[in-house]
């Protein structure tokens, strides 16, 4: 159990909670409901639990005041997965803080889908983070750009989702390190739909596919990019834990001023 | 005059000259006659000449025994145009060698279309420049994805060819610098289909669009990113002509072995 | 005058402004104050005058209440330089969020030396940007490392400064876009010292040599790259001003959700 | 034995093998054959050895008339280590395609020191790999700028080589991938010493120390460097060995003309 990968897969659960009265009920909820009755994160924790590689536990908006992402809890992971929509300004600034400087430290962040306006995810990037997008329900064409890359690992040339959100370029975000998956949709617009950064010690991933109203989550194809991302984005210094510095640069910067 | 930027608009022109028994006539000769009845480097020229910053001569694979890119020439350019197709073998490595020098030292380099296969282009990526391709007539939607790059000025978010011949993922090179243009094709791919390198003091970039059976080199669009492009790999150092090193290395190196 | 590339200097000004009382003395202010009488800022101003190509206007943290920086003032930046070091904290938060926005606009963004820890630097980075650094007045030499790049033009192959503060890797940033300079020092290290980044449809540049302590604005060719940076960083597109997008974004999604 | 990585090393063979007089004598050569009495390919292959991952055979110019890189040689070569310097070019062109061929499919290339002027090396960038360099046994510290890069795993901050040949900037290659080291010279330079790169399928990793003259093989952290850059340099496709094309672009293409 030792060597496994520790994720902590943190999702709004907000369209699976809705009472319709203080929390207004959305577009999607039902079909979300449906898909995954016990909430996305359960789906993506079951995905990553078959894999076997990894030590899965899950953390949502309301599930303490911190969100469920204390720093213990932080400290004790090694990849966090991200799905956020409709609540993404009641995450508080200090947790974000907290996972920001986690993954400057080297913990790996798996941002999915409307992820991309998360406090984090723009906090990493710098950048608005806007995009094209439609919700229609058509297909998605996910082709495999970088073949070798790890994160596709196992995946065909490309592989379908039948129905989709579009979301397409410009998607306004710094050049990322690796360019792995475009997205090809039926209506017209394309979108750089995997992508990789490093920020600090920490490497980023971003997926596109993950909309909440639609089984995207139970495609094997899918999952296959979730747990090859889930290693990809696991720290390359497991030894380091608990320090904040991976270089002595206390001491090198005691020689100066 | 003497500020303008000097183009050579390199043309295989072969599509364009076959007379049916020595050179056996292909797929696309009729339609490319048809369009282009004084060869697509004349398009090319044409399109170049209306913007009125560039000085442009034409070349072509069978204008001389140098393919019209002797040593004068190519010292005389600041940007090559590069179209080949069927006859990319019969290109001469010697001449080739010559323009490889020449961009190294900062001539600008705009391969299109199906220029990925020719030597020059294989030369400075090293890599097989391979694709996937398709001849059917189809609708080709090309986006901007980097609205802010001097080769996207003036153009719309995207534009659209009615008839194409799809090129598609894995196109096999290194990473590019840009990412200009990302297209997407009816039938279901995407391409890279407007990235920029640089090697050594030169700058190259690669345009997908230009199938010689379609009247692609006549879309205003198509024209202003010829343009655009001639414009940026236009050299940086215009006053180092002749010059070979733009470093003063030997004197550094004298100080060496 | 219509063509000028608008320029707005920022300095903290806190070094050349104590008064030992309320602003205790720190090391270094003796040292600014005889180099730079007027303030560094003016010291900039100067070398930008001299090109010819800016209009140049200066601001500073104690101008106004909105630190000299107002929607109208950025509005009408083409390019603003950032001079920054003990009063980084002071520096308000809406208005660090009014230059990223105009950042991601296309207003060019030249970070100097200390800035490297600046409000508005760390946000549009995303990480640290700690550094390792020393102050022992030692020489530093600038190596140009992409020769061809616009900000290294009419450099030499390398230029010194006999004291300077020491910057050391790892310099805790994202890749850079491009890598223009690279550091020696006389005490054994090195630092990417010339770098460019692209947020949004902002061009950045950071540059690490202007120690408030020595006369590095009054080096030719510092001067030289502050000129070179303040025209490359300029938007590519100034008839877009006042426009928030640049991409009929707001068109396209009204075809969405 | 079936999971370690197979390596072979390449050395040219020649500082350790001349004659005086067919071969003559060069700068370098008596210490080379002091240092490595069984020649730097022998001192290599027993740094990786040490390490228990790697299968090594070894391979020099005059091994055979193929300078022991047969087809079957290289199918059964995961990574390729080269070092040459004289004898560049006496590589035979065929080998050198052979090679190239066998990186895009997916092996690993580790370039050494003075083979930057490789024709495999130079093949695979395009461009002239021409550098500054200085032969005074000045001393070299080596920086490690990408801290979390799996090439850097074990390393402290920097290190130090007592005696080494300076080689300087400007490098004359494409963007790497990683900057991962980057190193300080006595005399005043500074240089990208540690650069990856991927081209096709394949990964490269080029390291400036190896010297023949200095006992560069023998030390631990160049050891470990070494060792880290096999490791990474691996192919990632293991069960694709024998596929020339790791994506089914024949049937794809079949879709086509």
């Amino acid at each position: 159990m030792k060597n496994k990968i520790k994720v902590t897969v943190w999702n709004e659960n907000r369209h699976e909670t809705h009472d319709g009265i203080i929390r207004k009920k959305r577009a999607g909820d039902d079909a979300c409901r449906m898909h995954y009755p016990q909430g996305m994160h359960a789906a993506i924790k079951a995905a990553l639990d078959l894999d076997g590689s990894f030590e899965v536990d899950c953390a949502w908006l309301d599930k303490d005041d911190e969100h469920g992402l204390s720093e213990e809890v932080l400290a004790n992971t090694d990849v966090l997965f991200w799905w956020g929509h409709c609540a993404h300004g009641e995450v508080k600034d200090e947790v974000v803080d907290r996972i920001q400087k986690r993954v400057l430290e080297g913990m790996g962040l798996v941002v999915i889908h409307s992820g991309h306006k998360s406090k984090i995810f723009m906090r990493l990037m710098g950048t608005s983070c806007d995009l094209l997008y439609r919700v229609a329900a058509e297909k998605e064409r996910v082709w495999v750009v970088e073949k070798a890359h790890p994160i596709a690992e196992g995946l065909p040339a490309y592989f379908e989702l039948p129905h989709t959100e579009m979301y397409g370029e410009r998607f306004e975000i710094p050049a990322p390190k690796d360019t792995v998956f475009i997205s090809w949709y039926e209506g017209g617009e394309v979108f750089r739909s995997g992508l990789t950064f490093e920020r600090g010690y920490g490497r980023i991933f971003y997926f596109a596919p993950g909309h909440e109203a639609y089984p995207i989550f139970h495609d094997k194809n899918v999952q296959r990019v979730l747990c090859n991302a889930a290693k990809w984005c696991a720290p390359r210094y497991r030894s380091s834990y608990g320090c904040k510095c991976m270089e002595p640069l206390e001491e090198l910067k005691s020689r100066g001023e």
